[in-house]
């Protein structure tokens, strides 16, 4: 697939905003709305800028960090100013890389002649220093940042592969870790097994982020990454990965026993495999995020255990995760406001948990379409029996 | 080691600023000042705040996310504020974190009185839509991002202590990577052996980032991570690793070979070996950075083989590392501004690169001490012989 005629789309999206609303044109600074604008993944040690109006886009990147060789050829081309960044590309000079980057910024903004002139910008990211730099006084400033948000809500065709394509990644992780957990391994063989099989697919080294809670360990309350656990016969490990993958984040999550299950976890797995079904048969455009979230936890909640709870949400949106992670809309919540819409992906998380006993989630992603859904975890959604 | 007293004289030196400029306090939004200056590691998924006048500190940070349980008792005590961030916390209610956090942002800048009064502010991170919602036009914003890094530059006794180890960590994961590295092993294998003693040695989980280049792969270009290598006897491998450990980055690299060294492989890393050396022997309070370059790059230069350069930096400053990495003043390459003060901790890399032929690098960290240095790493400093 050719990312070239949808970062056209993308800008004509916000051109056309612009153009609403009477700007000259649009300065972006947010890392994701970078990446979303440009197909650039920026580097976030040397911050990067478009600089667009209604003919011309300007990148201005470091000369070092960011990878412009594999920029696609657009209708609409992106100019690529780069700025020196590292004195490892030029020892005949001393190189400020903060002069540099100033300089830089100033000239793209002068180049398209918007100096001076009302601008969209995403006030939540565009510093005050480069307001005061380039001349802008503050009504000369709009934000287009919550409407570029909400256009990333919705997914293209090209963001909906890469999406699939990460949920794919992960998918391989939950095998190399079935492969590898068995009693006397620590958290971190596990972890580590899963990272060496997704770096060797996707060819290059990533970020593994995820919670990764086994044994008595398990709480359910998220963000307990690997912490030394030894696995024992019976113990349960909950992976729930989330690794940022040439800018996406998709978010899936199995749950793992070492040897044969007992009865119990058989059941308990069986709620959420059922509810997940559920919630993932309901899906489609129009479904209010509130009546998904009844789905998903009402089902978890009739068919509970005795002191079982689900206390997060049932899911939320996912996309771009440059810098700033990625929970988007719909939010999969009692009091949800969202409403699912075609483009839309998801995930769905239905969870089980009893302090002091253990704990279970099962996580899968799915692209909202016009009928319905397609769900993109492809690894087996049932409790996943190890060693 | 108590961080308290730290952070208390760290504030001491922002408020003696502030009162000099006679600005009636500051807002802080840069994750590496805001660490700096709270001792809380931000989330960068969800941005922090502190607001400080002449008597107070108010951090505002996510309800989740941000680690405030082991904030030490300073004697200007911290005051915290957290947003809600999540629905995970809270399901009785759609939490809307854009929102929230907004409201808590301008409510702690109204706490202090400071909206509409002259403040410093991080300039290159402060976001025009916070000086909006607090009514703060453009002649009340005064930077002091610019005094904070340059504070940021000399590490007291705390900081220096925590590039310590994260220089011990590293050491770790050299050994490990020792163990594992022989022929038919790949890059990732090694990648992982290390970051497990490496997570093992830490107690939790972190990003292992690095250089991690070998055999035919080594250019010596940099931000070359493992690619899918597999190792053969003779091989080098540069294994140049900068992960970010409790808010700071440390940077040493070691150069392996599988099996028994070549006498050519000998020769080139003892002409590392003894460059590092005289520049370890430079190391003192008011030497010129450029100075200490031409020493390091000198010794190579005149040591090396035909066809052999060093064509990158000798070295730099580290430090904080929180969203953005750390390449700080002083900057070791010829025609450097910077000159060695007492409390600066720096990296010395000399490398020695042949195109077709092979790599190497041999890099520790120093702090500059009141009449020399104290280097940092225990590894040994020799090229490292493996399986």
């Amino acid at each position: 697939m050719d990312l070239a005629p949808f970062l056209t789309a993308r800008r004509q999206v916000l051109r056309q905003e612009l153009e609403r609303r009477g700007l000259a044109g649009a300065i972006i600074t947010d890392p994701n709305h970078f990446f979303y604008l440009t197909g650039l993944l920026p580097n976030l040690n040397f911050p990067s800028l478009l600089a667009l109006d209604a003919e011309r886009a300007v990148a201005v990147v470091p000369q070092y960090g960011v990878n412009t060789s594999a920029l696609p050829a657009a209708s609409d081309p992106l100019e690529v100013m780069a700025y020196p960044n590292l004195t490892l590309a030029d020892l005949s000079r001393f190189v400020d890389e903060y002069t540099e980057r100033e300089r830089a910024f100033a000239a793209a903004i002068h180049e398209l002649g918007l100096a001076g002139r009302p601008v969209g910008v995403d006030a939540h990211y565009f510093p005050v220093w480069l307001a005061q730099a380039a001349g802008f006084a503050p009504e000369h400033l709009h934000d287009v940042g919550e409407f570029l948000y909400h256009q990333r809500i919705i997914k293209d065709a090209w963001e909906q592969e890469q999406l699939a394509f990460a949920v794919r990644l992960n998918d391989i992780g939950f095998a190399a870790a079935q492969a590898a957990l068995r009693p006397g391994v620590s958290d971190y063989e596990v972890f580590s097994a899963a990272w060496r099989a997704m770096a060797a697919h996707l060819g290059g080294t990533f970020d593994l982020h995820g919670e990764f809670s086994g044994g008595p360990a398990i709480t359910g309350q998220g963000g307990c990454a690997p912490v030394g656990y030894t696995f024992q016969a019976g113990d349960l490990l909950i992976a729930d990965i989330y690794p940022v993958i040439r800018g996406y984040q998709a978010d899936t999550t199995r749950t793992f026993v070492v040897g044969a299950p007992a009865p119990w976890q058989r059941e308990w797995h069986a709620v959420l495999e059922d509810a997940l079904a559920r919630g993932e048969a309901a899906i489609r455009p129009g479904l209010p995020a509130a009546e998904l979230d009844h789905i998903v936890r009402g089902y978890v909640k009739r068919h509970m255990p005795a002191g079982g709870s689900m206390f997060h949400h049932a899911g939320h949106g996912i996309g771009i995760a440059v810098g700033k992670g990625a929970h988007y809309p719909p939010f999969i919540v009692p009091h949800s406001p969202d409403i699912l819409q075609e483009g839309m992906v998801l995930t769905l998380e239905p969870g089980l948990y009893v302090p002091g006993k253990g704990g279970m989630r099962l996580e899968d992603n799915y692209i909202v379409t016009a009928n319905g859904c397609r769900p993109l975890g492809t690894f087996p959604k049932t409790l996943v029996e190890c060693g």
